[in-house]
Formats: C-alpha cells, structure tokens, sequence
C-alpha cells in the first residue's frame, strides 16, 4: 500500500502545511477511505462524499477546537471525523460503542454539538456568536448546512435572528440539489433558479451599471446592498436573493469540489464583519461512480460491495414494518378516496413511495418541515380527507404542540404512523424514538396503538381510519417479525388486549416488539417452573383495564415497553393498578433513565436488559426478592 | 340607547347588504362594544381592535362558513365573533363556561380550528387548499396572520409550501408594527422598510419601464414575477420581496383601517388562481386611545377602566410569580456574569424586562421563535455561558425536540424557566400549561422544579444555574403566596422533599402551587379526624426516594400534582413504591385525561376537584374505600 497524506494527518493543524494539490490528492484519500469502512459498516455515504472538499477547506484555513463549525444533521461530516485524530478508530462507525455516525462532543473536542435532527446548526451558531460578543473573543464560526436543512422553520428562524443582529458568522449552504428524498418547497426552486442562471451575475452587474450610471446610487451599492436599513440599495439590486433580504450577504454560487475556489472565497469571509452565506454547490456522492448515480440509496446505506455498489442486502427473511406499512396505506387509500399520505422529506423511509406512484395528489411530501406537515394535516383535516402523516418517532419531537393543539384538541381525524419507533440499532441516541409513548400518551383524547407484528399493524391502521380521531400508530424499524399478513384488515376494539400464553404466576403485560420479547422470557421461566402469562397489551392508551384487573389476581404484574419509563405505560399500568386499589407487586420495564447508545439492536436490548435472557432475569430476581 | 347596525347581525352574511359607510360606522359600533366588554372581563384589546375592518372586509365579500377564515393565535378576532351570531355572548368572553378568547370550533361553525399558538394558520390554510383541490370545491381560503407570527420557523415552512403548490389562497398579513413585547428579527425589518419606502412603487416601474424599452422582457413582466420557473421575470424586477421569491404574488401596502381599500383589494385577490400575500398596515389598539397610546399594555390585559384606560388592578396583595423570577434572576445576573437570559416574544410576561434594561447584551428576545431560542440556549451553553429560557409552558412544547437534542443530550448548562404552568384561567385550554411536567420528566437527566412559593422560586433559580445541567423550573401565572423573600438564595438539594405537616395517617405528597392546597385539605381532613402529613416533593425529577418510603409507612400515600396524570409525578411515584415492593394503598391526583376550559383557576380547580375541599373529599373516599 502506497504511504498515505491521511496517515499523516493527526489533527487539522497538520493540513495547513500541504498545498492545496496535495488537499486534493488528500480528498481523494479520504473518499477511498470513506468507502472502504462505510461498504462494511453502512452509513451516510452520499452527502459525506459531497462534503469532503467543504471539509477540508474549511480546517485549512481555522483553527479548530478553538474556532466552531457547527454540522447540520452531522452525517456529511466523515471527512471532519477523518483529520480529527479519528481515523484510526472510523472502522467502528456506527457500530456498537464505536464512532458515532453524527457529530458527538463526548467524543472528539472538535465536535460542536450532538447532531442529527436537522437545522439547528444555524441558531447554535449564533448562540456561539452571541457567547463570543459577550465574552470578547474572537474565534471563527462555521455553520455547514444543507439545502433541505435550511427549509426547516427553525433554520428561517436563525437567519432573521442573524440578520436583525449582524453578528460575524460564515454559513456554508450546501446545496447538493437533494434532500432524504427529494426537495420540495419554493425555496428549493429558488436556489434552483439561482444555480441554472448563468445569466444571474452578468444582469446584476449590468442593471447596476445602468442605475450608476443614471446617478441613482453610490459606488458603495456594489457591495450586494448588504445592510437593509439602506433601503435604496436593496430596492435598486436585483439579486433575487431571500438570504440577503434578510441581511445576510451572500455569495454567488461556487463549486464546492474546486478546493481552490473553495478557500479563496472562504479565507475572505471569514474576515467579513457580519453574517456570510456561501452558496456552495456540491454533488451527492462526488467521486464514487454508484452514489453519484443513486445517492438516494447511497443517503443511508447498509453494507455494498465496493466494485459494484451493489448493497449487501440479506434474501428472504421478514419484510420490512415500513414496506407493510406502505402496502397497507396504499390498500386503505385505494378503499377510501379521503386518506392523504403526508410525510416530511422521508417518503421512501416511511414507505409513501407506493402511494405517491398510484396516487401522485394525495402524498404529500412537507420536506424537512414536520411542524407544517402536522400542521397541514389539521387542514386536510378541517377540510373532510383522513390524513396519515408517516414521520419518524424521533423526528415528529419537532410537531407536538401542533398534534396537540392543532389536532387533538379539537379531535381531528388523523392518524400520526410513527416509524422507527423504539431503539433504531446503528443511528443511535439522537436517532432512537423512545420518548413517542409518553408524549403521545399525555395527549387527552389520542389513542396509541403498538402493533406486536405486522398482521397488527395493518389492522391497526385500518381501526385508526375506521375509527376516526387522533391515533397514533408506532412501530419499530427493520424486519417484521415475518407472520403471515390478513386478507382483509378488521376494526379492532379499542383498549382491548389479548392473551397470547397462559399462566397464573407471573403476568407479563407487553407492547409492540416486546411481546415476542416477553413470550421468548416465558419461555426460559417455564424452564424453572415459573408460568407466566403473556399479553399484547395492543393499546398504549387506552389501556385495557380488565386485562390489568386479572393480571393482578397472579403473583406479579409486568410491563415491558420499548420506550422511556418514565412517563410510559407502564406508569400507566400501575396508575390504574392504584385506583383498583390491587395491591400485587409489579415490575416495570422499559427504556431506562439515561441516553442508550448505538449498535445493533440485539447488542442494545440485551445491554439494557430488555431481551427475553434480561427479562427473564429480572422478573427471577423479582419473585425472589 | 340608538338602535345599532351591529343588533342586526345575526351573520355575515348582513354586511352584504350594507355599504362601505355602513360598514364603516359598524366597525366603530364593534370597537365601542369590544372595549366596553373587554373593560370588565378583560381581553387581548388591541389586537381586535386593529382587525376589525379587515374582518368586515372578508366578511362582507365571504361566504362563511363556507368559505374559511383562518385566524393565526385568534384573539384578533373578537369582530368575527360579534357578527357570527354571538354578540349576545360576547359579554361571556373568556368567562367559566363562556365565549372563549380565540376562535374555537366547538363554539361555532365560522370558528376554523382552536387558536392560540402562533404561525399555525398558513399550514392550516394550505391543509384546507389541498383538500379543496382533492374535492374539486371551489370554497375561498383566508388565512389572516400578525407580522411577528409570520416570523415564526412554522409559518415560514407553509409559505415555501405554497410557493411550490400555487394553491390558491389569500394571506392578509396584519403589519401592525408590534409583537406581544416587540418586533426582532430581519423579517420585520424588511416589512418595515417596503411600509417606509415611498419611492417602492415608483421604483419599481421605473426599473420595468427600463427594461420593457431595452425589450428584455416581454409584456408579462408587469405581473410582478410571480411565476418561480421564468427566471428572467425574477431576475429583472427588483421588488425586493421575500414573498415573491417564494412564489407568492404580494400586494403593495394597503391601510387596514380603509374598507374601501381593503375591499377592493380582497375582491381582486379572492380571485387569482394562486396564492397571493395581501400586505395590510393597521394599527393597534385603533380606534380606543388609550390602547393605541400603549398596544403592550392593551395586547393582553385585564378589567379597566373605559374613560382613563386605567388598569383595575387589585392593589396589595403579593406579587406575581414573574416578577419574582424578574427579580431573582436579575439578581443572578448581577451576580454571574455568564447568564444570560431568553425569551420568545415575552419579554414582560417572562419579567424580563428588568434583565434588558441593565443589561441589554445578556438578554435575548428571539420573537415568536421557541425552536431558535432554545438552539440558541445551546450555542450559548456551548460558548460558556449559562442561559436561562424563560418561555410559558404552553409554548415551550413549539421546542421539546431542541430541549432534548440541542440541551440535554450534551447535558449543556441552561435553565428553562416555564412561566405560566399549570391552569392559566381566562385563556383556557391553548394555553394551560399541564403537560411540562410530563415532557421535562421523560428527558433523561433533566432536573424539574416546581417552587410551592416564591421563596422556593428564588432558591430553585438559584440552584438550577450553581447545579448546573439541564434544568426546568417551573410555576404558575399570576399571584404567588406572598411569603417573605430570603435574604439570599440557597442552593438546594436535587430530590430532597421537604415535610410541612406531620401526620401518620396519610402522606399527601404535593407539588408546587398544589403544596397550599395539600395543606388546606389537611386541616379539613384534621376536622375528620384524619391526621394527613404533607410533604412538598420540591422536585419532580429526581422523586426524593426516602419521602416516599416513608409515606408508604402511612395507610394512603397521595400525590397531588398541576399538570396531567398521565405520565406525570404520581406515576413516577408509583414506578418507585413498585420498585420498592410497597404496596401501601395510593391516590394520584391532578389534571384529568381531557382538556380543562376556562375560568378563573379557582373554578377551575374546584370542577376538577384540585381545591383543598375536592382533595380532602377525594381522600376521605379512598380512605373509605
């Protein structure tokens, strides 16, 4: 193996002495080395590829720890993790108590902040900038966000903060022309327009030329009419630009894989004196043939052979909660005209796709905009449809004021189907939708439903449509459990549990995947004489008293959830416990009080004691104690 | 008395018949009744008096409720209230049982959806358009929205929506120069430059008249560039409107206090075939001088008097829980210069107004924006500094998913102070702050606070910033205890609970403002011969484990909390007596399972039995059980 520059990079001071041809032949490196771990271990192969020539720009010019940059979303920032003292340890990323695949400050000084949700780089950076003023400091703040990430509401709500305060900030807008799926919304257009234009520069120029020349302005109005107080510059430019409405400079599109461009106009705006957007244009999965031709797969890939790009993918096996679920919607939308699917820049992970081919407008996609996906969906609401907003568990954190008072407040007829649900393996802790049963439970009037295989989640949808109301409908990601699917989904009774193992000593009251869970734990108890009784609890809320009320007549009542106990069901279960005024010991199971990390699932469970094996376990050391 | 036009109103569908003077000298008989009613039960005044010509406008060319309103936050609206069919409950307003203060649908069929939290109009207006679009009807849609609203990271991602959807749709943007406090944010800046710019207009025409000669455009130029995809037309017309990048047609600036103007306006516009942004200047408070001599005052405000607009302030008494928390944290402030304080567009109803003015660098008003100001919380936290987010409860839930990646996922410093928890009264169900509780549980690492007093409240700040780590204190609006102040503020113990009465029958274990009426209850169940001990639990997270063993020693342990039920404290107590192996019989009490309306607290409290009489009640009857 011929000696690598990455091998000789310890830290990005190292990068400020090599030329900016050898920061080329670096970017190449690290895109190999990219590849090379990520065919293994999957990962967001797409936009760290795109990211790489950014990256590096970037170190060679700051001077990090000391100076910020801030990641959005945090998945394109590979090649930041490779020049930070990380290469060693990247053959672990995402795996079990390995590199994480996000920005993590517990693990590299480097690291700002916890990303994975996206478009909060800019108000952390502009939190930073503000803590620079006060402290009188003068490090360099960077925020790297993508073109999707910016349409969230929370990035506009930074930019009109940056642009009323002025402060001294550079914001990289990567447009790599995609989001998770694809880019929806006018912005997007926009910056479209602005990138197709070659006009653009040419016509500014000579409109400016043209009002000069008739006396209209100073010479000061080709500095792009950056303060908007100016207000004869703003009306006399025209850019086109929203970001410099708003008071922020901004500069014309550049080639984000041209190092030398890249560094030239970033060495100069860093030294500007209020905020900077540089327009960057990039292409997802620069540099290796296959991501460049499908980064929508390669956006978060599992294991791919190299050569091919072809994905490791396991044959046979359960099919995925996500695809039943999208056959099941799409089957519920071809029996009632009123079902819209709405989804928020996650259509194939949510599984939309389908229903978005058959009937193009009744998906929508909100883009990276869950707060106006759940908004909408009040409207359709209003408007008689039955809309299904799919939204990962962890993403839809961003909308729950808006299910709760858009939608449950006055009980609209909408079905929340929240994916990813529960521990999601490699993405972990910012990732992990384990926080859904207590939000979703704390709402008055919303049913909460956890199907334990996906025979019961195409019924459980099909009872949140019959039924009518707010519904939520959570399940995990990955394979089903593999039963066999129903003919015709039936309405199920809300509150009603079922008993799937009888016993008399112990009642194991589980929801979702834990119900396989749990029978797997009865199993290895009835091997020491323990009989426990299993019972999919189905609903999270209602939840079923009389099942509650018998399960207390045996020796121990257990709840196993797959999500925080604090606040969860299980709580639940005992509140109901309480007014019964049952006095049977319990044991409650569930997520624990503390941020779990990432790996595979199985790797996860059992370290928290939430396999069969742990199950088992505690309710043992319970019936003894 | 004279006969009024406003008696012969029984729908909007009388101003049809009316004429513009007509409908002018209504507007003036709607103003005199708003402020003779609001002047008793007290009201959000100045925002409904500066709607009232817009309303009759929509009114008088709508035809509700076929046709739909959207009101954005709502208590702009007391004008379509009075002429829908509820002047005559109009003196109910905001009253137990009565007229609620937003629009409310259960309350009318010309009410759309249940306002309250800002910038939720556009999505919901967007929702209404899709579904009109599926139905192939034909209904206008309005969506009426304040300056500040519009500000809001929600509002913004409908808005890129509609630009991609050309749905039509007409946004009256109510440009009436103040939020709740004041305006922030470069957006408000630009609306107020294109309201100062005279020469906007002729500028403009110039520019086209310009460009038409040099034949670079066409004679389609002059609609104002409205199409995103004929990029010329946007290239060349310098109406430096961020709208119109989005692809919304925008008007120039009407007076909203014009009917005519307004009328022909929106009679143009409700035809257009896509979404058009109607940019209307009114005034607050028009109309009543002394509301538009003081809008802040007016914006939210109690019984007053018509004459002098004197406030009928109830004089002694203590002082309220905000300018406690004003006080203490300004006396924080003076003491550690890293804190810094946040708020969302409540600068006086957070108190801190105080921090602002002696130091105006460590005090942040974000506007209407709760997920930046808690990203920027972060940034802060990660620069060094300590900040404390002072945000109502209701509206903290707009930033649960940046409380938790953005803060305590890193364990960042930063307080979150949650003003108005628990019922707030006369706003009602939008607005009751009853699910913190729940929310700031489940965050792994979370410390939650909940003072029974205003001394507690002083000690609890300062614990939150010497502790360090995630923190949420949280209290009520209005009148606290009146207890004496401390000299200086200690730092308390995490989950230590404090005993406040003995008694060895029944342990109440209480929670904030509930600890006075735990202890009233206790002294009617003394009469019982019933001896209650009562513990102020102090912290909601972490639960003092030892209090609540040794309230399991009693033969009831009770837990009375101000937040709801389900997933709350009396939960979290259970989990722990569960995992204790106590089975001592329990009682938890607090926010049932549906949304609480209206009233005065007290009213409040007794119909949900949380007042000492239904507490001790509840009690005697489990005991009895």
């Amino acid at each position: 193996m011929e000696p690598r520059i990455l091998d000789a990079i310890s830290s990005p001071r190292d990068l400020k002495v090599l030329t900016e041809d050898e920061l080329g032949i670096l970017a190449n490196e690290i895109r190999q080395e990219i590849v090379a771990v990520t065919s293994r271990t999957g990962g967001h192969v797409a936009s760290s590829l795109g990211a790489v020539e950014i990256i590096l720009a970037l170190h060679s010019l700051l001077d990090c720890p000391k100076d910020k940059i801030v990641f959005d979303v945090g998945h394109q920032a590979y090649a930041h993790k490779l020049v930070t003292g990380r290469l060693d340890a990247f053959k672990t990323l995402r795996q079990y108590e390995g590199l994480s695949g996000f920005t993590k400050p517990d693990e590299s000084p480097y690291d700002v902040h916890y990303s994975g949700h996206a478009s909060d780089s800019v108000s952390i950076a502009v939190g930073l900038a503000k803590a620079r003023a006060l402290k009188g400091t003068d490090e360099k703040i960077v925020a790297v966000i993508g073109d999707a990430s910016l349409a969230g509401g929370m990035a506009f709500e930074a930019l009109n903060t940056i642009g009323q305060a002025q402060l001294p900030l550079v914001i990289i807008l990567n447009d790599n022309e995609m989001s998770i799926s694809r880019n929806v919304g006018a912005l997007v257009k926009h910056l479209g327009f602005m990138r197709a234009t070659k006009e653009y520069r040419e016509t500014r120029d000579h409109v400016q030329d043209f009002l000069e020349q008739r006396g209209k302005i100073g010479e000061s109005a080709v500095n792009l009419g950056r303060n908007l107080k100016d207000s004869l510059k703003q009306l006399v430019i025209p850019n086109a630009m929203i970001f410099e409405q708003l008071g922020i400079l901004c500069t014309a599109p550049i080639d984000g894989h041209d190092i030398h461009a890249l560094r030239e106009t970033l060495a100069s705006v860093l030294e500007a004196d209020g905020p900077v957007l540089v327009h960057v244009v990039t292409k997802k999965g620069h540099g290796y043939a296959p991501a460049e031709a499908d980064p929508e797969t390669f956006h978060g890939v599992g294991p791919y052979d190299i050569e091919s790009g072809a994905l490791k993918k396991k044959t046979g096996g359960a099919p995925s909660w996500t695809s039943v679920f999208g056959e099941a919607l799409l089957h519920e939308a071809e029996q009632d005209p009123d079902v819209v699917g709405i989804t928020a820049a996650m259509k194939g992970g949510t599984g939309l796709t389908k229903l978005g081919e058959k009937f193009p407008d009744r998906c929508i996609d909100a883009g990276i905009a869950e707060e106006n996906a759940v908004g909408m969906a009040a409207g359709l609401a209003f408007g008689g449809k039955k809309p299904v907003v799919a939204i990962y568990s962890t993403f839809m954190q961003r909308a729950i004021d808006q299910m709760i008072l858009d939608n449950v407040l006055s009980c609209n007829d909408v079905v929340f189907a929240l994916d990813r649900a529960g521990l999601v393996g490699d993405d972990g802790p910012t990732h992990h939708g384990v926080f859904d049963l207590v939000y979703a439970r704390m709402m008055p009037g919303m049913r909460v439903f956890a199907p334990a295989d996906e025979a019961e989640l195409v019924h459980g949808l099909h009872t949140a449509l019959a039924l009518g109301g707010p519904f939520c409908l959570r399940y995990p990601r990955g394979a089903a459990e593999g039963v066999p699917l129903p003919d015709s989904p039936e309405v199920l009774e809300p509150g009603v549990a079922r008993r799937l193992r009888e016993g008399e000593d112990v009642a194991i009251l589980a929801l979702g995947r834990m119900v396989g869970h749990a029978l797997a734990a009865a199993d290895i108890l009835a091997e020491s004489g323990v009989e426990a009784r299993v019972v999919d609890l189905r609903w999270a809320k209602p939840l079923d008293r009389k099942a509650i009320k018998n399960a207390a007549k045996t020796k121990l009542v257990v709840t196993v959830e797959e999500g925080v106990v604090t606040g969860g069901v299980g709580e639940g279960v005992l509140e109901i416990l309480s007014e019964m005024g049952e006095a049977t010991p319990t044991l409650v199971m569930g997520i624990p009080d503390r941020f779990v990390g990432q790996g595979k699932v199985d790797q996860l469970f059992k370290e928290i004691e939430l396999d069969a094996e742990g199950i088992a376990r505690r309710i043992k050391q319970k019936l003894q104690s």
